[in-house]
């Protein structure tokens, strides 16, 4: 590759302990620490798909990387290497510098090294890996919800959809709450610190990312159980105050991007998941429960009738749910 | 992502004793050797770039794995897991599946399993990451060489810059030897048990793929010393003895492509490292020698002259070198 292409170099991590070797060698060489499994992520971004055609490259490089974090936080485990590969359809420096700066930021907040990568010309094409550490047995899997566990989410979600409406002139918001869905949108912060904590506690997990209703759902399909959330329970943001009611349900039961943790529990975990979620100054809801039976997610209202969720509508929702 | 494009979920492997969950969950988890580095590697490939459009789709898939492959041999790794992130611009089955097929027996061949990846519509974009095992101490590294060691590469080089030229018309050649290189640049094998037996055994190692000059002088640069390589000992291809010399020449010295092996070892170890060729059955050529001081790669003809390189030409070749 062309030398003006290799400016991502210069961010790669110097040798450590644990990184004996970033760049500069046909591989990287890590050490990974004993008696740990290694759970490993890969994203691929597309221009179009993925952000939108002139997005700031900082926050583009910010949510590369957080969308890979919060993979590896819905795990519990510890994230340490991250390998970046990119597409460029040219060299321009100010726009890699940009995006290197909010990739680098985030990677030093949660200690992990930029290992490894490639550049290429090509269409915009941003592709990480990450790499992280977690005791085997206390991997948080999609797999281990069981019937009568309980089931949380940490913070709020919907702010980052209403942030995508408020962008796309859709929804109009005082400008404190547009700022802040916008900054949940374009700098999601994925839930590392409380992954780790509740490695060991919960006994399954996803992060938010299609939609707390979707995302749920393969909890879910992959522990063959169901999933009963409690309309009144769910957390709501107060930023989205605003917004209309039918549009505000569906950011918080559909709308997707806030990487929030999903995670299930067994109920004498309570004041366990509550103190990892204060350990990490984090807030924790329960918000439902594991059934027995496949039978998907169910969303019930005050008197425990199902919400119909089909299609992304919720029309039931005016007359059933408030 | 839509349902087509989640083909490749098919071939993700189950699970085994290293590799705990492949597919299904936010990460794949895996469980490396104790005591053991891991070698990781990131490769990005475009269309129009790295293959041209409208290529074979289940060589492109062996390429795209062997190349990476190639990399974890010249660090003298194991390799185990292998990740695979495609964008295709359309989800073209009969395609997925040909460069599946390619992707799949080769990594079988070689023991590894695919255990994550990220599939999206975009440009057709081919990222990869492998990861293999090696003890850190064995590892093959580009600042291993000393001065006074030997200077090796395995096989032969060339045949692959000759199948680029044979598939662009440039040349014409015998019907079996165009398909041997042909066949080379379309289907390279990765070195890998090679890079196996001379971990521990050579101070420094690279996979050719920019050339075999270009290549040793990455390992001149970090080892900072020099190369020389004696012409008369460089192994030439049968396939290219109806290649006229200057060709042949800029091929064996210049030419990519060809994911051999060229490697450094203490003269102490000369029978260890025809040991290592012979145990997996691969032609192993001492082609010249790590020298003092910082002074790149030169190539010495019959009297011990330096050959000129400069700008890919090799003028000097016709009268000094044969």
């Amino acid at each position: 590759m062309s030398s003006e292409f290799d400016l991502i170099r210069r961010w790669f991590s110097p040798a450590t302990d644990h990184t004996l070797l970033a760049g500069g060698d046909d591989a990287a060489l890590v050490a990974p620490a004993p008696g740990c499994a290694l759970a490993i992520t890969t994203d691929m971004l597309v221009e179009g798909m993925h952000f939108l055609p002139g997005a700031d490259p900082a926050s583009l490089g910010h949510k590369t990387l957080a969308v890979n974090l919060s993979d590896l936080a819905a795990m519990g485990a510890r994230p340490r290497w991250a390998f970046l590969a990119l597409a460029l359809p040219d060299a321009d420096e100010d726009w890699i510098a940009a995006f290197a700066s909010g990739f680098l930021a985030l990677a030093r907040t949660h200690g992990v090294d930029l290992a490894g990568g490639d550049t290429t010309r090509g269409p915009l094409n941003l592709c990480v890996t990450v790499i992280g550490e977690v005791p085997a047995t206390r991997a948080l899997r999609r797999d281990g919800a069981r019937s009568g566990d309980d089931v949380w989410v940490s913070g709020c979600t919907g702010e980052a959809a209403i942030g995508l409406a408020v962008a796309r002139g859709a929804i109009e918001l005082p400008e404190i709450d547009a700022a802040r869905c916008r900054r949940r949108l374009e700098r999601p912060e994925p839930r590392v610190a409380l992954g780790l904590a509740l490695a060991g506690v919960a006994s399954g997990a996803i992060d938010v990312s299609d939609g707390l209703v979707a995302d749920l759902g393969h909890i879910a399909e992959r522990s063959r159980c169901g999933i009963e959330l409690d309309w009144r329970r769910l957390p709501h943001s107060s930023a989205l105050a605003g917004v209309p009611f039918t549009e505000r349900a569906a950011a918080v039961l559909a709308g997707g991007d806030d990487y929030e943790l999903a995670f299930t529990a067994a109920p004498d975990r309570r004041d366990a998941v509550l103190a990892a979620g204060n350990a990490v100054g984090v807030p924790v809801t329960r918000i439902g429960r594991v059934t027995a039976g496949e039978s998907g997610v169910r969303v019930l209202d005050a008197d425990g009738r199902a919400i119909a969720l089909a299609g992304g509508g919720f029309d039931h929702f005016r007359k059933a749910a408030r």
